[in-house]
């Protein structure tokens, strides 16, 4: 039975279901930071998803990078899996800009993480499920 | 057209042309390093691609994480798209272990890469070339 990791059900925020992923808000203000989580037990890598459920990963992929095109016209959108820290498989789909702390380097393990103030956190969250219903 | 952008060119060494990707392999010997470039013109993100041949995508970076997991029984296979630096669409697949030098953080920008010898790059291209047919 799926259930989300500890360590990313305390990091971030629910967005919306989508068909196949969980998509989550990255409690990280720094940037746009989306997190989509295949809702499929004991994955860890794209390959162990059947051929139908990995074209719908790159769908929803390709959903978030629109989603985040839309709302903030970041300069690039970054995709990661990497999972080395937390096994359960679990893709990046961040927001860059030329202006962010990071550019142009990745995001990971950088900087920690500045969390969202209670309103900042509900309007991104806001404008995100808008942006993934319309 | 497509063309090589020539930092990848300078960078990576061709191991197999896929339907839609060149398959590279990056020139840092501390892990074996696959880049992926789709053979379009003026791609950057993933999006930027037909549905179809998104598909083709996955179904390649699956191909080439099965090709790491069967030469290289590593420990995580981290994908990533970034392009912040080299803006021509490319996709990394990287055979990660929990004894190399960047383990568990993430691989880019974090040393300068060790480049092949020649006999040993020989070899790891040779052995992934088959790999790739078989």
């Amino acid at each position: 039975m799926f259930e989300l990791h500890p360590r990313l059900a305390a990091d971030t925020f629910t967005v919306v279901e989508l068909p196949l992923c969980s998509v989550r808000l990255m409690n990280e203000s720094a940037l746009p930071w989306l997190i989509l989580v295949p809702r499929r037990a004991d994955l860890r890598e794209f390959t162990d998803l059947p051929t139908a459920e990995r074209h719908q990963l790159m769908d929803e992929i390709c959903q978030a990078s629109d989603v985040l095109q839309k709302l903030f016209a970041p300069d690039k959108i970054n995709v990661g899996a990497l999972g080395n820290m937390v096994p359960q498989l679990h893709i990046h789909v961040q927001a860059r800009t030329s202006s962010d702390r990071c550019w142009p380097g990745p995001v990971w393990g950088k900087f920690p993480a500045i969390p969202y103030d209670d309103s900042s956190r509900d309007q991104r969250l806001a404008e995100l499920k808008t942006a993934f219903h319309s």
